[in-house]
């Protein structure tokens, strides 16, 4: 993977970490990756060039039919000053899962991982000098060929560019409050795409996301058919820790994979398996007398299971995951006239922050691994040369 | 509405109606109409331009988030050398519709109409100069402005286009095969979105449409839910005519619009109103002594119903509709190991066809309101000056 560059001078200004433009999501690096597809010809070698517009036909599918997908990945300065991805072979395959299900050609999931790691080594000794941030990276494929007709696209464009996101202050989440979603909107259902990362799992999302808005709430909780399964929040996987009714144990639970309604959320996957690994009674350390162990469960539940164990002062904590999101703690789920409001605490500097005890353990294990702290199969470490 | 104009020698040459490039959807007319929305301004004025590419941000919501909807209708050229609409202001309302479905902006419906008529009276004199003949036009509405956060798009693109797709030959036809969907890929679910023209309700249906033609069927015929229900054929509406079971009486039935996971055709509900005001009991003519009145319900319908019917004899056609597809005959419905062949005939040149006398009349009334050998309130006539 050979790549050309810009002129340093010919680049813009590195943003500081928590510039404005950040903030607003619209500060992007220098250049970014594009590889054409045709039907008769396949994949064309993919090239660098500078950040900027693509032009597309007015007929291109991608505009009218949302032939559309993509991941979402960061990639992290080590304290140690290296480069990290993290797990980025399931992002390479989950891709190939979201583009099968909208008639997307597929990219083989290890060159896509080279070109990935190529684009990050040339950018980020420029965009990502800081130990302990982190860029975020989006590969996105597109219909771009013409076709009016609903058919498979004749021609796709795979791009991939850098976003300078908002850094975290490292000061403790308030925790985000959730709105429970109406039965008139439904975000995926079996037999659908919410499992996949592709446009349409998204767009139709955002009218029940504006009405959280309006109730003072930043996410939707989705819920599920007449008996109202929690299944993910906003765009995130969202988790519970409640105390078994009549039992002293502690479950761990997310909504489990099985309907292809939620997606297969690599932070979701991660906690799982470092809850199972790390918080069961088996392998608990003996150093975290303040944590009482788990039981891990993925399994379908409801927002009445929730609201009992409320009601029943059985609920720990609520948290949600996802590579934007991270891990947050939920503060509030308001549920029609129900409000579940979770214990808040002030820490030294006066800041109303959730408590949310395991949340924040699995989230520091996760940036031990992210930043190179904690050596781990996790992570690919991109060689800058 | 004054839209400047491209001087007749920069325009392309009109391909005749049965061109090769007609048949491939690739054939646009010389214009188009842009009109940019932005949170802050509204509205700017719509431009009338060549066709040509749009250039979007890589991080244009649209390419992400499938922030998308559009319109397909049709203008025809009448045997009066008029230049006709067909129900226009159900587009226009529809589109608010779908727009609203995902977050985009709203246009004034009336202003649409006019945009629609203004740059039609420009494209039309030279691009559908032939009587009985139609150009496609596709009003479309994309999430422009960067957003890559789950947010309404800050900025919104309005486009207009028209198509030059083939032209009925005029000869009868064979009819459509349907392959009946499997469980694992469900068009559309009460609280989503199937009843809304938004680029999310196409794309992901394109796998189980590959599937179908695999099978040598051109359309899936959707079904839903458990005791499935069929509900749509491809992208268009869907309709059987049958006799009603120990009884004489004949029906068509299609699905009814209370879910919202069909699509509220405009061609399904004028052959509805068609029908109801003309193929009634009450209101058949005299002279149409081949056709049994017909009873008109909208209710929904099972894939065993339609297989009894075939096997009690009771069944007397299906056909689909649309703006693209417009009214067509099925020849054939593929479900499971079952196969329902519909009565086919031969003309007199020698063509199969299958029999649809309904489906014949219907489309036949439908014609003669497009292009003006009946006058009719559906009808919208454009003034070329």
């Amino acid at each position: 993977m050979t790549f050309s560059l810009l002129p340093e001078s010919e680049q813009g200004a590195v943003p500081s970490l928590y510039d404005p433009a950040r903030m607003s999501q619209r500060a992007m690096t220098a250049h970014m990756v594009q590889a054409v597809w045709r039907t008769e010809t396949g994949w064309e070698a993919p090239e660098m060039m500078p950040y900027g517009r693509i032009s597309l036909e007015p007929t291109a599918s991608v505009l009218h039919y949302a032939t559309e997908s993509f991941e979402g990945m960061k990639v992290y300065r080590g304290y140690d000053k290296k480069l990290r991805l993290f797990r980025p072979w399931l992002n390479c395959q989950r891709l190939a899962k979201s583009n099968a299900r909208v008639c997307l050609p597929q990219f083989d999931q290890e060159s896509l991982l080279k070109i990935i790691a190529s684009y990050l080594a040339i950018e980020c000794p420029r965009w990502l000098p800081e130990p302990g941030s982190n860029l975020y990276v989006r590969p996105t494929m597109i219909g771009s060929g013409s076709a009016l007709g609903i058919q498979r696209p004749p021609e796709a464009l795979f791009f991939l560019f850098g976003a300078l996101f908002p850094q975290s202050t490292g000061k403790p989440s308030p925790g985000i409050k959730l709105l429970a979603s109406d039965p008139e909107h439904i975000r995926a259902w079996p037999g659908g795409f919410g499992s996949a990362k592709v446009g349409a799992s998204y767009g139709p999302a955002m009218v029940a996301q504006a009405k959280a808005r309006e109730n003072d709430c930043s996410q939707t909780l989705w819920l599920f058919g007449s008996n109202k399964l929690v299944t993910e929040a906003g765009a995130s996987n969202f988790f519970v820790v409640w105390r078994r009714k009549d039992s002293d144990v502690v479950e761990l639970v997310t909504s489990s994979l099985d309907t292809d309604i939620i997606l297969d959320g690599i932070t979701r996957r991660s906690i799982l398996e470092l809850a199972r690994a790390r918080l069961s009674a088996d392998s608990i350390e003996a150093n975290m007398p303040t944590l009482t162990p788990l039981e891990v469960h993925e399994r379908p539940f409801t927002i009445d299971e929730i609201l009992e164990a409320h009601a029943e002062r059985r609920l720990i904590e609520c948290f949600v995951s996802g590579t934007a999101m991270f891990v947050a703690p939920v503060s509030t789920i308001k549920y029609a006239d129900q409000i579940v409001a979770f214990p808040m605490t002030v820490t030294e500097d006066g800041q109303k922050t959730t408590v949310s005890k395991y949340a924040s353990i699995l989230k520091s294990w996760l940036e031990d691994i992210m930043y190179g702290r904690e050596n781990h199969e996790w992570a690919y470490v991109i060689d800058e040369k």
